[in-house]
């Protein structure tokens, strides 16, 4: 497929919106100079544009399939896998004390976005990598590190993370797989895991799995689940693939989307594993990984909605369908009222949902420059609603993408189709949305609101800052962030069945106040006119009205979503 | 698939909400006794239930085939086609005079809502039949009615419409197949058709395609459209399947879901067609047969989203996960507020799109039975309103379905992303959702909204006399009809192109309002308390309120929409 990586989108947002400066005035991340970072966005749209977006439609039409227990990946994954390798783009952001390049997360970030509009089923091999990259760092020993790290920052290796088993999918505690000491440091890991995305592949190297599994003495629940990592090849001396490991892939999912991905059902048969982190630490080392992963599938969704979203404008600007109702119209069906509804809608959605993901990403990025509390606490109110927000969108979008397509959106050739049922996965893995809202509601309102009242009062000052040029577009911002502040001082006096009975519309809704504020900074960046002042005015006025309904909806309350019996619903 | 046809909610909607009898007292329909009227829903669920849903997943996993230029169907499906034809389903409305049965197109949409949810590929079958039978008795001579009507109301021939071109979509007017005089009463038609939904199959008999072609001296545009009959095989002296006519299949497409429904690419060649109707008169034929298959594909919707609500429904009164957040729960999701929510959402979506469904083919019966101006724009101006919410809403319902088996979701062994991938195309088929807001804001609005105008009276009429036992619910009603009925009037005002800039959200804001209207009078006509009365409160508190937001979006104006230039839009 056709795909521009929009390399000038970052950096207006990067410089203009989220002011960015900030985190590269940091001693940590001082050497990402803004020509460096120039130089990075601009190669890595080089590398998606050229390399990876070809790869596209045979991650659909030729996916990954399973031959003698090998999988064999998409025609092209490998040589592009290498490309992604060689190009540090895997360890930009590890240590540079085990072979990664230090640089700032967002940076990643904004690699990520690219590589999910390019080819988002072999985008997703490298972010697992990172993920498991991020839990090492954070939580293995000084040995483990040596070993693995300069391994997976390379891209020499991949990482996959196992947590899900058939009886324990959100609720990860029930979790069942065994791990028992061998008495010489190691452990033997005995059970089954499924939805393993990546679990094997033929690019070369290792595969070294993070295993969750349960030590002989574990109290039930999370509470007695540890972290193994357990790799395909154990390695040897020379920390070299070695041995064959007591694990195999079972079998592929058949799903809906995503076919270049392999999503493999493994076993592990007395597997050799060594612990990483504490004895029954596995759920802290866990969440290290889900965090930032979490907040990258929302990136994900970015990406593949920005990719429908330039698939389905190149549609529109050349198919003719009747007489254009516009007296100096293009002649194609983008001159139609609601075929430039659609459009514009996709791009205003992209850039509100890649403006908070950016931001959080941003206050990782500064979380782990300056260790401040009010970063980390951004960070972490931030994380869900970028990962439910990211992935709904991405089903709007790409669901436009069809529509504009018309009949040709139903016809899998066009490549319409293929963003819509790779993206359907995307509000589901990582914790579904609904699990997101229920983490924001839930702990991410510990602090009382605080965190969510000081990104209130950002909102207002810049609807204060805005009112005397944009006084159409300030004013509904304003009272918005107004009516966001009143609910969450409402909803941390809830009893926490009635914050769970409105979670998803609440998330919903700050979602969309977060989208306007985001916009009419932009508005104001680009000096109140334009394309930016007119992107902005259209969310404003037309989308942003609708978090008065999803407010009603939060505090509509637990009694009457269970006011119908699992009886009635089924009556 | 399990599914259950829910013929108690058919019954109660036609008895308590939406008045039938008014139909079934008329002379036109006498015969259908509310004793007869019990008797065909129980066995069209029957059937369905029994016969229809267990094809579903054939319609899927093993969709038709071309092979050697013949379609071969998917397993089941011609026994499940003969147990449709020779059941009478097919000509059910059909004019008794030529072997139909005679009654009221209101049954004819539970059927389809039925067999939709059963297993919507197959349903899509008898529906196109049900069109070409309509479009005959309005237009055809009483020799081809005499010859053609018996067939298709017995089901032993299958009938189809050939409207597109590849050039010509949306814009019908710019078709190009030719129709020229054999000199003997026939026609030499060639082109090429494409999205020929069912244009061939192994169920025997004959396959007749109504075709849209121009003769030599054709004006252009919609207004040189002649419409033809072109039967797959010519009819003997006896009226039998003879010589093969000059068409064939090309190919079929492959598509995003509905593998079960064959979409051909059909090429004629020099094949013999007969005129239906006059001369350049082909448009109108073409509206006959249209409106009620836009109508019928909103309950294609509607029957789809039962489907999968259904499937979801089971799956989350039996999944295990975590500890339940109630004290006397299922012990299963569905005791999870959010899946609470989803489901319930999910049920209140159907029932109010179901409603407002059956309204549409009520008036066209009362249209039919009484020649009443006011049934008839009843009927026309709530046709776009049931195809474009009762579509989309099946994609919301079917995202849910999705949605709610989690992970499980995604795995096209559940067959939950089936019914996903089904209705994805009814957004798209038998004019765009947005095809239809324009229809809805032009056409349907020559009265200068008299008809949206009676409508706002009836619902404000309903909220005054709840208003007494459910304030609350009466209520906002009250005032959304208000809103609405004040839009109708500022739009009807405007000139075009501003209507078009605002027509989707209007429609959506208009099918939120009528939604709200038939759950009010669901719950008055339950007294006021149970489970009507807490569905009802569920979609006026928590569905209701985007009217507001649809309402903004809907008179937000042309030039903000045209503010992004193409070349904005790409950049």
């Amino acid at each position: 497929m056709p795909y521009a990586a929009p390399a000038s989108e970052f950096r207006f947002l990067l410089d203009d919106v989220l002011g960015f400066d900030a985190v590269t005035a940091t001693d940590r991340f001082a050497e990402a100079t803004p020509e460096t970072v120039n130089a990075i966005i601009a190669e890595a749209a080089r590398l998606n544009d050229e390399v990876i977006a070809p790869l596209q439609r045979a991650g659909d039409t030729e996916g990954a399939r399973l031959e003698n227990g090998m999988v064999r990946t998409s025609p092209g994954f490998a040589d592009g896998y290498r490309a992604i390798a060689e190009g540090g783009w895997i360890g930009m952001a590890g240590d540079p004390a085990h072979g990664g390049m230090g640089l700032p997360f967002t940076l990643n970030a904004v690699f990520n976005d690219m590589i999910s509009g390019a080819a988002l089923s072999l985008g997703l091999n490298p972010l697992l990598t990172q993920g498991q990259i991020e839990a090492l760092e954070t939580h293995a020993s000084p040995e483990m590190k040596a070993l693995y790290l300069p391994k997976l920052n390379s891209g020499a290796w991949t990482g996959t993370m196992n947590l899900t088993e058939p009886q324990a999918g959100s609720d990860v505690g029930a979790l069942t797989t065994k791990a028992v000491p061998n008495g010489d440091g190691t452990f033997a890991i005995t059970g089954q895991k499924i939805y393993i995305s990546w679990g094997d592949h033929d690019f070369g190297g290792n595969v070294c799995h993070l295993v969750l599994a349960r030590l002989p003495d574990a109290a039930p629940g999370t509470r007695g689940i540890s972290l193994f990592m357990v790799p395909k090849f154990i390695p040897d001396e020379a920390g070299e693939p070695g041995a064959r490991n007591a694990l195999r892939v079972v079998s592929l999912e058949h799903k809906t989307g995503l076919h270049g991905s392999p999503t493999c059902v493994m076993s592990y048969e007395g597997a050799t594993g060594w612990l990483v982190g504490k004895e029954h630490g596995g759920m802290a080392a866990m969440f290290t990984m889900m965090n930032n992963a979490r907040l990258q599938v929302g990136v994900q969704g970015i990406g593949v909605a920005e990719g429908a979203y330039q698939h389905a404008l190149a549609y529109a600007l050349e198919r003719k369908q009747g007489r254009s109702p516009l007296p100096d119209g293009t002649g194609a069906i983008v001159d139609f009222a609601d075929v430039r509804r659609m459009l514009t809608e996709a791009k205003a959605e992209i850039f509100a949902a890649r403006a908070i993901a950016l931001a959080c990403a941003m206050a990782l990025d500064m979380e782990k420059a300056t260790g401040a509390p009010e970063w980390s606490a951004r960070a972490a109110l931030l994380t869900p609603i970028a990962k439910s927000y990211g992935t709904d969108m991405a089903q709007k979008v790409t669901g436009l993408g069809v529509q504009i397509h018309g009949g040709m959106g139903y016809i899998e050739e066009t490549g319409a189709a293929q963003y819509a049922r790779d993206a359907r996965v995307l509000t589901i893995y990582e914790g579904t949305n609904g699990i997101q809202a229920m983490d924001l509601v839930g702990r991410k309102m510990m602090d009382g609101g605080e965190a969510a009242f000081r990104l209130c009062e950002e909102i207002e000052a810049e609807a204060e800052a805005a009112r005397a040029t944009m006084p159409e577009l300030a004013e509904p911002v304003w009272g918005a962030a107004e009516t966001l502040r009143e609910t969450v001082e409402w909803l941390v006096g809830q009893e926490m069945q009635e914050r769970f009975a409105g979670a998803v519309p609440f998330q919903a809704a700050f979602a969309r106040v977060l989208g306007a504020f985001y916009h009419l900074r932009a508005a104001r960046a680009a000096g109140g006119t334009g394309p930016r002042q007119a992107l902005a005015a259209f969310y404003i006025e037309r989308l942003l009205p609708e978090h008065a309904a999803l407010i009603a909806a939060a505090r509509a309350g637990a009694a009457g979503l269970y006011a119908l019996s699992p009886e009635d619903l089924a009556s």
